[in-house]
């Protein structure tokens, strides 16, 4: 490849403010247990926010900033009676670009601020990017 | 919020080889035409794929390279006699971190070279991240 040496630079658009703190404990997935959470935005986003609703599913990309990026191979969901495998046939954080990716549901929408339910990432998580769910992945 | 001004840094962990090289002509979603591609990783990432098998439906996030990063508002699927939209409520490439999802089928894998059927990004286009599809994605 003649690409080597590229690298690309992510500024989040927010941050999550959530009642999860503890890696430890949060949840693996916005499914099994997660609190509602707020997206908060910052201001200069606005108008990219603007058409978002409640009631929509949405797919919320973060940055994992607390992952360990030079981790090639793990026990998924961390049970180490099962065996190693290649990060990119898991949903481990760690991995070589930590992009967190979590379907929610919006609850409200207050300006900049939107709150979800399902969200597993923990307080203070970076928000890299908002989506729409297709139909092809529901 | 105290977070400004931290940034992160993406380091592509491989690039997309395929037919398609014109963003206009391109189709705008894999499910639209997309001709096979292969996405083809850099070598220090072989243990990270070695999970990977043919048939396995796989998520792939891109760096959309060519985007526009100062839009927040765009008329859908460049259809100028649809509203303007917030970017986060559309699938558009242009947003402030151009990151594209793509959901793909695995065909072959041939070392660190897989071929996927459904992707429209085009030749060239670096690649952030894979991820197994979750149950409750499909």
């Amino acid at each position: 490849m003649s690409h080597a040496g590229e690298s690309y630079v992510v500024e989040p658009i927010g941050w999550v403010e959530s009642p999860l703190t503890d890696l430890a404990t949060a949840p693996k997935q916005g499914d099994e247990g997660a609190p509602e959470a707020w997206l908060v935005f910052a201001e200069r986003f606005r108008d990219g926010l603007r058409d978002l609703r409640p009631g929509a599913d949405v797919l919320v990309l973060t940055w994992l900033d607390r992952a360990r990026r030079d981790v090639l191979a793990v026990h998924p969901r961390g049970d180490v009676s099962r065996p190693e495998t290649g990060v990119f046939s898991t949903r481990s954080p760690h991995r070589p670009n930590p992009v967190g990716l979590h379907r929610v549901g919006v609850v409200a929408v207050d300006g900049t601020r939107v709150l979800v339910r399902d969200l597993e990432a923990v307080d203070g998580t970076p928000i890299v990017d908002v989506k729409p769910v297709l139909g092809s992945e529901r």
